[in-house]
């Protein structure tokens, strides 16, 4: 989903170096430190706006969380809900999720999550997807052994790609959803995305996987 | 789904014996003299009235198919259909599915479908489901080394609990669709209940998985 670039939005950011981690490659090894406790980690990458990120640090206070996005935009977005609700387990990082291990050391992070990934649908595109094996590389990497990524998403192409793709890594569905908000599935933070479709009858596919 | 009671059915399953194997113990080990062939075997359990076997045995006369149904009306409505068309490549045998590894020698079989298997959807009832990982084991030790089942259905639940059975296993899975009549998958052969449900828009998912 495209967002109209916002003025300013890089200022706003930059203005935030405590929330908004502008040298992450030096925080690699040392985010206990940046958060300034020991609580779990975990990151969601494509955090755009930041409803569940911040949504979810809200609801578990005693873990830390680490939106990333690439895009300045919708992540100034995310910060003004960090800010408006004063979250001190909150962190953002402007970076590309391919390069996760620049940033993080091996078993790091406790939990990863990936909502309403970009589906890339064409086939040509497959690599670009954030469940193609070699972002589950990346990820494997940066998670502890039988760390879990948690995805959920629309889009029933990226879904049935994505099953298959976590099976054939070697990695093993826990539990999978194929109508979350139709299930028993509690405690659900909706992002801005799945509110908005979710509202208009489209289902919602979601899935724990472990590697 | 109920079938009511068909009046004769047993005698008129009894009096072919050539095409409904009545001491499939027998059979064990030697079904590809049954066939007179050595042609590949691929089973359905649960085969219900017979629309997908025979079906199946129409497109594909180079394979020999095994339908398995422990109702005898339905099984006998599927003779029906082995008559009508005169298929040469079916047998049927009214067996249970927890046994089949009475009727079968390990790695007989070549491949296996799963077509709307009764749902059970109690907790309780979860060892009754065909993808429960005891009917996974009879299965693996029928099939080959990374042999394969094909499974489809239009239960949520059902499949959920499949996708998650099957990952948990250690079973790969190959392919998964979350709409199988929107996708591009061709030759599908429908069930009774897949041409009944999916006329009344119900969404059918498959997966295929291996071993």
């Amino acid at each position: 989903m495209r967002t109209r670039k916002r003025k300013g939005a890089e200022e706003l950011l930059e203005s935030h170096p405590n929330l908004v981690i502008l040298n992450p490659e030096d925080a690699k090894g040392r985010w206990r430190e940046v958060f300034g406790n020991d609580h779990p980690i975990h990151i969601e990458v494509g955090s755009g706006k930041g409803a569940f990120i911040t949504g979810m640090a809200k609801q578990n206070p005693g873990i830390n969380y680490i939106g990333i996005d690439i895009q300045l935009t919708v992540l100034s977005y995310a910060l003004d809900k960090v800010l408006d609700a004063d979250l001190p387990n909150v962190r953002l990082l402007r970076v590309d999720g391919s390069a996760l291990t620049n940033y993080f050391e091996d078993g790091e992070i406790d939990l990863m999550y990936l909502n309403f990934s970009d589906p890339w649908p064409k086939s040509r595109h497959e690599k670009r997807r954030l469940t193609y094996k070699t972002f589950l590389d990346t990820y494997k990497a940066i998670l502890p052994d039988h760390g879990e990524i948690h995805f959920k998403t629309d889009n029933r192409g990226l879904f049935e790609y994505s099953l298959a793709s976590f099976s054939q890594y070697g990695m093993i569905l826990k539990e999978v959803w194929l109508d979350l908000h139709a299930s028993n599935f509690e405690d659900n933070v909706m992002t801005e995305y799945e509110a908005k479709f979710s509202s208009k009858g489209q289902v919602i596919y979601r899935v724990e996987a472990r590697f």
